[in-house]
């Protein structure tokens, strides 16, 4: 593909095209990070990126630029094919889409997949290699379930629903549309419900059932359980990483976006617009406000008003945070200098 | 069912059953917690709940209450029919167990499974679809496998136990009666025991074996090693959630309960009855000692006597550590007043 | 087998026989610790082990023991075969091949397996039941695939690699020779990427792969993504245990050690012989310097030079960490004192 052929389809996307030069129009191949981009790749650049000084090293035949002269002039000093943005990264993830199609597995049941009684599978589905599906689950249009991927019994999964190889979905779950579930990720187990008794740990009955709704995404390895009674919930549009524990009863809100092991503790309720960094913890039924920053390893204990930005164990406001961690390492001082004021 | 039905139930278990009032006798169809109870729902609230603040806009037909009379009198004149128990938890738990008797699956070996040579299966016991247990292991009566289940060769899994879709059990394991392994769990998988060499790291082999006692439950995603020689061991009763590491060589005590992505290391001892929150990590042969709870993202590296309550990394009394934290936040305001009285 | 047998076995390894005493040559059926070896049982004690305790307790047949006088006489007053090597723990490993030759599966293709078009299967390989091998992809000579491996279209699979039940290979991964991937990991699948706009966040597509190169061992339940373009790499004799998050476009280093639940974010870049124990996370692009060793639970947010052992949160030097924790504990105190001297 050209350049001004990606250019057509670019001025078509969300990144907000201002300007370009296609200079001699090279043929793209393949896009590559700025340090390791060679001829015939294209690549980006962001607006303060760190990246800026492997601008002089590139090998790119074109670059996506924020809308800033020096990095244009730079661009045309060494020859190189430039298109200036409002946004780099989105017009970088839409060339990738362009580039990089992906890969379509065919749209059948594979002879080994098994399927239970009254089950309804919508049209143009992929069931892939010995999936397994129990009575009563219904698959709408378009999903694609890969290999090894079991769904027990009552489930019901959306439109372009996408779940990755040997995941699991437990009795009565409802997946909406266009959300992915990606491999040995596990939606709807039972929760971690026991009342202690004289006798020991007696089960709760976990009858509730989790619900995604659309254009959620669930990283590998995750778990999202089911509560006793109602439902564990997350609302459209939220992003969920690697390893994460959602526990019964949560309720995460639209458009969050989590990183690898996160945990959130039963019952806590997450606002929209939530972004918890690595190792977040949540605790037992905790309300985080919506459009809350919680930085890595950040330990959740109590109410988070909405806009705040916290770290630390148990979380305070960042910038509190910043400035208490830089005097933690100075304890030895403290205690050295209040010993000398006490003799 | 009508609410004398589930009376009668109630007065049958655990839950210790001191009065009630049948009032309309409703028919009682399902449960919910006491925000979202509908008509002809019952629900449940503890003594000291913060749920208390529900009770007036509860929609209810029923509730289990503690014996407290101001409850009672509540659900009166908001005429729910009403039981007092000792534990309503208990009897919440009980009432779910009658209201949702559970999905049995069918008591066959799926054609699609793949059952090697020597291998023992007891009395009404279930398999499900492309099920493989290796040569050599033993299934006993009542057990269930779910689909897509591995059980490499040798294993003994004991009675009523269950396996829930995608569970791994390795070599040689031992799983007693009535255990409940969950979707994607991993047990008896090799130790993480590498020797330094001038070569690199050497595998020190893991000949090891993991056993669960009875009643055990192990969680989603939650992996137990073997060790080199010898066992790994959790107790009778012990309950692991979701994404757990037990480390190779690991004794947990009975009737210990552990929340989710729990670390515990190499060669550590967990007494009988202890607590660990969530993101807690027990270090290499740390001994914890029995009933000790341990505050969420605590760190062990030493001993701990039994029945301390515990938190921080490192370890310190949760009272001790509580007074920490409060002055952490401190801690800017402390150094400023330092350099103060410095000058 | 006989300790002189035994013996013979060691002298052509590498733990460096210095000198033995065969005594009553007993037979050696097995191996454990010191404090559960029984008779017709060897054992082993490093130097300086807190299991020097147990020596006298030991039912121990045969010891191998580090080259000190006072512990070789004990085991000559007990009666106990023992040998002297530089090194005790690779004398075990040795001993432990030699007793336990593990359990190699039928180099078969299981008729129930699916391989797809054009897939390339070497000599001499083993593919376990249910096994789902797509289009393109390429296994080498002596490779070991067990029950419910996934493994999408274009991977390469070297030679001797070992791959445990119901892990997933996502499209394009490379493994070198000898590597070992544990049930239920995964390898290659979407990093977390997407861009936030206007409508929510936007994939950004991941199209690069993940390369393991050799010997590298990957633990059960853990996920390694790949990148937007380019590659995740895991350099030769990389050992990384259970339940660990390597996020995309990270590069780790050769001979490097992660203990579970270890966490990295994406652009890392992990230097060679760098240990992390338990709970350690890396942040985004962040450095670590070749042989860095973080103690557990460690944050590290900032680029570490070469050599530094690390501990907290956010990371600093264990030394200075250690006088921190200490005096973290005196907080108390210190404010007690500062309001003291302040009134």
């Amino acid at each position: 593909m050209f350049f001004n052929q990606l250019l057509e389809f670019l001025e078509k996307g969300e990144s907000g095209v201002e300007r370009y030069s296609i200079l001699s129009n090279p043929e793209i191949t393949s896009a590559a990070s700025l340090e390791h981009a060679k001829e015939n790749e294209i690549s980006f650049l962001e607006k303060g990126s760190y990246l800026i000084n492997q601008f002089d090293k590139t090998n790119a035949s074109a670059l996506i630029l924020p809308d800033q002269e020096s990095l244009i002039q730079k661009a045309v000093s060494k020859n190189i094919s430039w298109v200036a943005v409002q946004d780099p990264r989105i017009g970088f993830a839409e060339i990738l889409e362009k580039l990089y199609p992906g890969f379509i597995p065919i749209r059948e049941i594979h002879k080994s997949a098994i399927i239970g009684d009254n089950v309804e599978l919508g049209k143009n589905i992929s069931v892939g290699a010995n999936v397994c599906i129990e009575s009563g689950s219904k698959i709408d249009d378009f999903t694609i379930i890969y290999p090894g991927v079991v769904i027990y019994n009552n489930v019901h999964i959306g439109k372009y629903n996408i779940l990755h190889a040997n995941a699991v979905i437990h009795p009565n779950s409802k997946l909406g549309d266009e959300c992915v579930v990606h491999s040995n990720a596990v939606i709807g187990s039972e929760g971690f419900g026991f009342v202690p008794t004289k006798k020991g740990w007696k089960k709760m009955p976990q009858t509730g059932i989790v619900v995604l709704e659309n254009n959620v995404e669930i990283g590998c390895g995750t778990t999202i359980d089911r509560p006793s009674v109602g439902q564990t919930l997350i609302k459209s549009g939220t992003k969920i990483d690697n390893l994460v524990q959602i526990g019964h009863g949560v309720t995460v809100g639209r458009d969050c976006a989590m990183a690898s092991q996160v945990g959130i503790a039963g019952g806590a309720t997450i606002g929209d617009g939530v972004i918890l960094a690595g190792q977040v913890g949540v605790a037992n039924r905790v309300k985080v406000g919506a459009n809350v920053i919680a930085s890595s390893k950040c330990g959740i204990h109590t109410d988070i008003e909405a806009g705040q930005t916290i770290s630390g164990f148990p979380a305070i406001s960042n910038k509190l945070w910043l400035r208490c961690a830089a005097n933690f390492k100075k304890l030895p001082e403290i205690a050295k200098a209040l010993r000398k004021l006490n003799q």
